[in-house]
């Protein structure tokens, strides 16, 4: 459907010259234009090749026998929207199946990183994301991962992402930048590996994506900048918003499934009068249940403009400014000649209502409902079958042995609502020669499930509020995607984890030893090949099971995949132990007495 | 000087990180930040390899015992301007000549198009003229000259310049894209090698300039616009200017020597209230005189000022607008990590007196004076010997044989203050059975120069006013450039056209067969070697001289080299012949009893 600008270029010029017919003509919109920020009335659109072939007064002339008319009844004619920055495993979703249940919502341009197959599957991962991306409907531009393992030394990958292959991948088709160079302290400590991926990027004329996850606006701020990152979308406040555009870099403004930040940072164009040209907005990491229920990018335009933003700037950061960002100006992001033909029609600017969707020239929604096949690729077996166990586990592989009556432990606690962890300690009890499970203080274990090592790290944690006989074990484990396996009951967690192992991945419920629910999750362990609709209706089932067993936490799947993110402090468990993410340091489980 | 970003990367960020030393720091100055459009007082620049490492409240970790360092004593500093589209051709100097001119106003990046010595010499002459650009200690970009000749059929160019010509210089460095695309008509008629010109920029990823010079904004227009070119100089009204931008265009909004576009369009911004961002100026030509006396971006941006143009806004158009728009947004433009290090200290934003221009780094001018070498290439044998006369002019070359008493012939009727032209008639008394001059209404003749044919294509001009036996001779004779002749006796006439050949090129004015005045153009017969303030003293001796023998027109010379100008109506003569340029032919020169 879509050809080549430079394929398509003699046909759109027939069609605006009013020499040859169009493919689709869109008559009668109010043009929101967001090259000049102005909405203009009585506009027709002719669409050819997949593209923009003219916007003005009259289409008439493009209208042949085989054209597609759509009259557009006075509505307003939006860009299609862009999500600037995410990542699709976070819906648990193939790219097929997340860019089915977007579209709907109106977007039609997505640029994401798929950190997490990364991880998992290494630079194999990242071609197969690659792969489905490029065959969906709408566009959808993949991000080069920067960083597997996210801690080196700290956790073992399912493979490691090289400077090699970061610069062989800036080759490939579809590749528009790099992934979040989320190393921040190794860019400003001038780390080679993580400088030479971003040189590797910047020479093949690509986009850096950025990630500083700090409060401190100093010298180390200042050193990740000079690095060469083009964007951040960690900033949470106005004032790190605007330090990072003062900067040079772009502002992503995110609102996910659990990021609030677009609120707290808007007020730098509201209130403050900034130009918003660097200001974007993107999800970052949408749920299913969020996509289902609530949108994606046009729940994040809604919010700006509920937050104040005038809507035609609001519609800018979710169209153009993301666009030129990524050097896309002239093949995506407005609705004018030459860009590929991404229209939403809309009765109203303020709700915006998705009522329907053009993707490259072709009606691909409307009124919530898909029109177009989102293809899937045949996901190889090294992707269907990447939980490696080595062997059944036994309740006794989450045993800790220790002497004595009791033993002062590490425990990591939960803290509802935030990412970062407490590094708690506790003293528990000592039967039979292991340290038992005591209170809110429960099991955790990370089961190696990348090389089929058999290893089990074990530890402590506290926060769930766990009752009877529980376990809960995800091979969703951010960042290096082992298996994360909490509980109450040892026997429950071998069963859990098996069963993980058997069906190739998801996220499991079982007391008593017998499941209660599960998502399945069979490709690299991480996303579903069903559509969104079923992977929101087992999550929340999985949400039902945890409160069942006694969890009352927000989020507290969420909580559960964060345990192994060993970035973030204060107490995480890896593939290689206890971390304490305060000193970036391997502890011992049992402290010294 | 300069490195490129990637090698000088890893510097930027230990400098950036307080860990090593710069090559210059500029200290408690008022960061003019055009990304954010804001001022932000006390604050430090750290500069190496050329580029910005550091902008931020202390850059004293920076300062090094070998660390060049500047008090900005709390004036503004504004990144460097840029010129987003001229002819370095008009101010009759060589990049290197028109560099040192321009650099003490403050203009630190240039996009040229070599349009003209394209004409002479082809794609040697854009070969050259990115040479002794590349040299420079500012940024000069060159733009693919795209329409050589101007009017295919209508004039014989030294060189025309081919697709493959176009496609082939996008491969070279310093070669940002397609200059203007200046046959409108013809990519609106789906014209083969104009749309492939176009199509060979944008498989290369870069910029193509356009140039639709026509009121029509119907199907014309919106065909020129679905051809692919990315901006357009021509607009002189709003209306114009907004619907550029509209059809996803840039506007470049002109002022140059004889060019006031600005204030006729920034009522879209000032009134209207669109956003700025597609907004940019530009001087497109630029004379030696207005260099010397006026200056040159910061001018326009003065100019901008005094429209009523917010003066943040007035330096985003000539500043980060620009680079954004030709893909260099991360590469200058501003005064932020990464970027060149092109800043300009002034005391006052609205006046813009330039006080101190750093270029690249280097303190290149300070109060108006130029502090370092702008080196010329060694310009060979077939620039500096351009102008082939192939023999020895004479009187009779200028006389228009014909029988009877008087002959009714067509007349180039000068208008003052206008580029077009009117297509006259006079009835000319015969003497000798040669047609005579007669009043106002003198001879003009079109030398070909380039071939050595020994060719002359003779006409009739009025409205120069010249009285006595007057010629002026001009080697600079758009667009082909030839030689135009224009006098009120033969022999003068033949005088003045060899000395041009003597000299190689240049313009100069003869009465009663002796020299008057001269500007010597020895480059291709465009340009001098000399400075631009000796160009421009010559430059205004030929005014004298031409007003000393009777013409008192605005813009005599303009008038002059604009004769052969055959895409701009009504009447224009060519090397081929006399050119209606209203219905595109070659008219004969007496009209039919």
């Amino acid at each position: 459907m879509l050809k080549p600008w430079i394929e398509a270029q003699a046909r759109l010029v027939e069609i605006a010259a009013g020499r040859a017919p169009a493919d689709l003509v869109i008559r009668g919109g109010v043009w929101v234009n967001v090259h000049t920020r102005e909405t203009i009335p009585a506009t027709d659109v002719a669409v050819a090749c997949g593209r923009i072939a003219y916007v003005g007064p009259d289409a008439g002339s493009a209208i042949g026998p085989e054209t597609q008319v759509i009259d557009a009844q006075g509505r307003f004619m939006v860009p299609g929207l862009i999500d600037a920055h995410m990542h699709v495993e976070s819906g648990m979703l193939t790219p097929a199946g997340f860019a089915a249940a977007v579209i709907p919502h109106g977007t039609t341009t997505i640029f994401h990183d798929p950190h997490e197959i990364a991880n998992v599957m290494g630079l194999e991962g990242v071609r197969l994301m690659r792969d489905e991306s490029l065959i969906q409907p709408i566009s959808m531009f993949t991000q080069m991962p920067s960083c597997a393992p996210s801690a080196p030394g700290l956790e073992t990958t399912g493979q490691p992402i090289t400077e090699g292959e970061v610069a062989q991948a800036m080759g490939w088709d579809g590749i528009i930048g790099l992934g979040e160079m989320m190393n921040f302290p190794g860019v400003a400590a001038g780390d080679r590996q993580m400088l030479a991926e971003i040189a590797a990027t910047r020479a093949a004329g690509k986009t850096v994506g950025g990630h500083y996850a700090s409060p401190d606006l100093g010298r180390p701020f200042h050193a990740y900048v000079a690095g060469g990152a083009a964007d951040d979308h960690e900033t949470t406040t106005e004032a790190q918003g605007i330090a990072r555009v003062r900067q040079g870099m772009g502002c992503m403004m995110r609102l996910g499934s659990a990021w609030y930040d677009v609120q707290t940072q808007i007020t730098a164009i509201t209130e403050k009068g900034l130009d918003p040209r660097f200001f974007i907005l993107c999800t970052d990491d949408s749920h299913s249940g969020t996509l289902v229920h609530d949108g994606h990018m046009d729940r994040v335009v809604r919010h700006a403009i509920d937050c104040g933003c005038d809507p035609l700037v609001a519609i800018q950061m979710a169209t153009i400014n993301a666009a030129s960002h990524f050097g896309l100006e002239r093949e995506l992001g407005s609705i004018t000649p030459g860009r590929r033909a991404d229209v939403i029609l809309t009765s109203d600017l303020a709700t915006l209502p998705i009522e329907l969707v053009v993707a490259q020239g072709q009606v691909v929604a409307e009124a919530g409902q898909l029109l177009v096949d989102c293809p899937r690729i045949d996901w190889p077996d090294a992707a269907r079958n990447s939980v490696h166990l080595g062997r059944a586990l036994v309740a006794d592989d989450f045993a800790v042995a220790a002497q004595g009556q009791s033993a002062q432990v590490r425990v990591i606690g939960v803290v509802e609502n935030q990412a970062p962890t407490k590094a708690l300690t506790a003293e528990l009890p000592i039967t039979g020669g292991v340290i038992q499970a005591q209170g809110d203080t429960c099991h955790i274990a990370l089961v190696e499930r990348h090389r089929g090592t058999g290893g089990v790290v074990n530890g402590f944690v506290s926060g769930f509020g766990y009752q009877g006989r529980v376990a809960v074990a995800s091979t969703v484990a951010h960042d290096s995607h082992h298996m994360i396996v909490v509980g109450t009951d040892r026997a429950s967690m071998a069963a859990a984890a098996n069963h993980l192992g058997d069906i190739g991945g998801g996220v499991t419920v079982f007391r008593d030893g017998v499941e209660l629910a599960t998502v399945h999750l069979p490709i690299a362990g991480l996303m579903s090949d069903q559509p969104a609709m079923e992977v929101a209706r087992d999550a929340q089932a999985i949400v039902k099971a945890m409160q069942n067993c006694g969890c009352q936490l927000n989020n507290a799947v969420m909580q559960h995949v964060l345990l192994a993110l060993v970035v973030i402090p204060e107490l995480r468990i890896s593939d290689l132990g206890i971390v304490d993410v305060r000193s970036f340091e391997l502890v011992d489980l049992i402290v010294d007495p």
